[in-house]
């Protein structure tokens, strides 16, 4: 475990990108960021857990929701400033109710939705959780 | 295009993240970064152009290797701070040689190179070039 974070050259804020791509389909879901704090977890647990910057935290992905990703396999990229996390996503991996974060097509000038929520994103963060 | 670049909130660095795909075989090919003038001449031209980080001026992928990427299709995701490109790759999109810049997978604690350069890395950069 240790050797794989110490290959890691995390960036000035201790962070490296991280891609979340759907094992069997390739669908590409999202890109987050890592610290190495929430790299050990996900290689230890199995289960992917992010670096939220904007609330400054680990972000254990479907702690709210219960969308969460199961890690298939981790890749690293040439340079190590970035991961791919080949993942069983269950559900939805965006937070709009979406499949993919990537559900915006650049056409004819303008970025149109190409994808519609598969589940309200009201139901994914209500009260019931 | 004005409206499709003003959408993209870029980063106090003016960057964004911008992820390759192979747009028939769903690989992920790279991460890299796009400034606006890049972003610009990406939609422009159809042709792959980065931002280089380290060189500090825009890449047009290809370049120097001859390994371009046309693109297919343009994704931005729910926050705007990630695009994703769906393009056609010639030839390899790493500088290594190999396919895609993610070859190495963590196996029992190690990182383990997968897949084996498919050009050598020396005649990618070659004096013929």
């Amino acid at each position: 475990m240790q050797a794989l974070l110490d290959a890691v050259p995390f960036d000035a804020n201790g962070l490296v990108a991280a891609i979340a791509q759907q094992h069997d389909t390739g669908e590409v879901l999202m890109l987050a960021w890592m610290n190495r704090e929430s790299l050990a977890e996900t290689l230890a647990t199995g289960q992917v857990c992010y670096y939220s910057r904007s609330r400054r935290r680990l972000w254990r992905k479907g702690e709210s929701s219960g969308q969460t990703q199961r890690l298939i396999e981790m890749r690293l990229d040439c340079d190590g400033d970035a991961l791919l996390l080949l993942v069983d996503q269950t559900g939805v991996a965006c937070h709009t109710g979406r499949r993919s974060c990537f559900f915006r097509a650049a056409q004819e000038g303008a970025w149109v939705e190409i994808a519609a929520p598969l589940v309200p994103a009201e139901t994914l963060y209500g009260e019931t959780r």
